[in-house]
């Protein structure tokens, strides 16, 4: 593909200047209208774009992509593709919509291929056939060692020479709007030794975000860290609810699993790691050295900005946090060569969550665990009321972008509402 | 259905006495022919039956069975036909197989859905949407415990308060036969506080089983203990391979994850719950008495015997272990309870292991970090030889059978060879 979308590439759907969703973003996510059967869209300002009408008007069909590939309800087909052609795809798309380019104009089909947002249900986009949680923020393991452990050592031996993982349940992701309901577990009350049954009472969100695997590997077969990208397609928003009291009381000695498999929220959208591309930057210094099977060369992390924030049943607006994925000590590409480097093998579709995002500042941390520090610290909203932890009612939205000179390339929303337990 | 197959019932197929599959068994599972497609299964005596051609010619066709269900890859849609109608499809192919019923015989078409089991390749049987792992045994536990933490207080204050368990890989299960590939990754090596990189030398079984769910539910459903039966669709062999080295560095704070991911075997022959059920028995007492929403009445266990056997690369055999799934101290029916306790959403093919099932006495340990007590008490072949964890070419063969007056349903093998790390 010759074409290259300029950053300051202009379309002919009025996109407003904050919007998440430029002609240089164009994620992927699948979208159902009224009545219809759902379809691979992307997003254009405030509009969704069903690319299926493209595709049947022939406008992928020089590419070799076939029509069928964008009439499913999963993208695990289209990015099975290959980057390739799904660089291809959205270049093309670009093209259909940039103002300045007549060949592949396709303004006169906007009626049929171009809906308000709020016409179009956006679905769960993947069939995800295992999910990972990484743990690869150092603020968050530090934080949570020192309040749980030694506040002088916070970290276990092997934190800073292995990305610790875990892995989590896929069948409980959910896509944003999904509600919550507040699960019920065992718990075991302060200074007691038997286990009391109950709604938790320490409900928490977890600030992450995940990458989507968009080439499989076979059992055996490693993925290098230089390789690693090309096995990356893309990004979301990932809320690894959790429930505080439950996991203290069951984790030990084998991980969390009650206390996170009831829900995970993420984002309808992909964002590409094409379009992430110009907020590419460099991850934090690492030392010890790691592992030669660790080592990375040149800038792999992203200036992504992340904002968590509260809305209260009876409307009040609150900023958790706002933090940033450069934060993470452990990129991506370190992630996949860790995760692989046993055979284990991977699927297009598959989740890879960061774990919790946090910063060093107190308003950078990436869950109400490390902002209230472990309850101690309740936070007090503009209404007066306070929250340690999550409470009935309450939203929780995510929210990330990317932005410099001029361009924002964002996430939209990973949202929840958490309702009462039964 | 009001045929009921009778213990003594015979079939006009010739099968060994000493068979896993006489009539009373019939298990579903996913056999391949060479050169025809995938189709769904089940084993008489040394024969596996192709269930498709015995769909095409009509035989299911009164229970309201779909043909195609049968040409299929993978169990799952099957299953998913609900217990009602693979009962019913179970007690038609009894009928069909039964010697002394004219009605539905078809040994006129033997030579065409009757084939050697050497002539069928026996694939993975499921599309495994999520695995997870108990660690239900009390016996493998306090033997973990007493070696890893205190033998005067193995057990960690949960363990007799729930079923604790964790998620593992779904993309790594592989079926009876395929080969291990010996994992590398990150140890710790004895006295020093440096990892370094290289293939696993404390490579290791878990002999367990595990039981497919048959049922779905919804997000914030629960399955009762009393309810839980019919969501167990049946069991398989399951061996858990794990890199002890591996697990001990990387384990801390949130359980097994490269240790383990890399590959898990199960059998091919999904064994039902109804061909259990003359083996059905009490589990051991539970004290302290456990939270209501674990209680459970009646018999709920099964008493099945396990077997572990080695086969070395120069042809030596040895008896690793002889335990019986009844020791476990946790039932499936308060695993499946505990696990969808906090609305934990299950989905039909998903697969929940044992964890490692050890008996008392030191021969029924079923694992060799038990058998050889951590390698402190190496094994012994026959050969002179001996075994502390496993040596490429060492092949593990799981066999697993229930047996009563006369009655023997077993499980086949789950067997795997470990191949060079490369």
């Amino acid at each position: 593909m010759e074409y290259k979308r300029p950053s300051a590439a202009r379309t002919w759907v009025e996109v407003p200047s904050d919007s998440d969703f430029p002609i240089q973003n164009l994620p992927f996510g699948i979208g159902q209208r009224s009545g219809e059967l759902p379809k691979v869209c992307t997003a254009i300002g405030d509009y969704v774009a069903d690319l299926s009408v493209l595709a049947e008007h022939g406008f992928f069909d020089d590419l070799l992509v076939p029509r069928p590939v964008f009439h499913q309800a999963v993208l695990n087909d289209f990015i099975a593709l290959g980057k390739e052609k799904t660089r291809a795809v959205r270049t093309r798309i670009a093209q259909i919509l940039d103002d300045d380019l007549e060949e592949w104009d396709a303004s006169e089909l906007r009626d049929f291929f171009l809906f308000p947002q709020t016409e179009v249900e956006m679905l769960l986009p993947l069939q995800i056939g295992d999910y990972t949680d990484f743990y690869s923020s150092l603020e968050h393991a530090s934080n949570v060692g020192a309040m749980f452990r030694d506040p002088q050592n916070p970290l276990l031996p092997n934190w800073r020479h292995l990305p610790v993982a875990y892995h989590g349940r896929a069948s409980s992701i959910v896509v944003s709007g999904t509600p919550i309901r507040r699960p019920q577990g065992q718990t075991l009350p302060e200074g007691q030794n038997l286990p009391v049954f109950g709604p938790t009472r320490m409900l928490d969100f977890e600030m992450e975000t995940a990458f989507v695997i968009g080439k499989p590997t076979t059992p055996g077969e490693r993925v290098s860290t230089e390789q690693a990208e090309e096995y990356l397609f893309g990004m979301v928003l990932f809320n690894d609810w959790s429930a505080r009291d439950i996991q203290k009381w069951e984790y030990v000695p084998l991980g969390p699993f009650l206390s996170k498999n009831f829900a995970s929220t993420i984002s309808p959208w992909v964002v590409t790691l094409d379009a992430l591309e110009p907020f590419r930057t460099a991850g934090p210094a690492q030392a010890p050295e790691v592992l030669p099977y660790l080592r990375v060369d040149g800038e792999k992390s992203y200036d992504i900005q992340l904002e968590a924030h509260l809305r209260t049943a009876d409307g009040v607006e609150y900023l958790f946090c706002r933090t940033n994925f450069r934060h993470l000590y452990w990129n991506m590409c370190q992630q996949l060569a860790h995760h692989t480097i046993n055979g284990c093998n991977i699927r297009v579709g598959d989740l890879c969550a960061s774990g919790t995002i946090s910063g060093i500042t107190p308003d950078s941390f990436g869950s109400l665990l490390e902002l209230t520090w472990n309850g101690s610290n309740p936070i007090q909203l503009p209404n007066g009321a306070k929250r340690t932890y999550l409470e009935d009612g309450d939203t929780v939205v995510f929210k990330g972008f990317a932005q410099k000179e001029g361009l924002r390339v964002g996430f939209g929303e990973a949202r929840g509402t958490i309702l009462t337990s039964f």
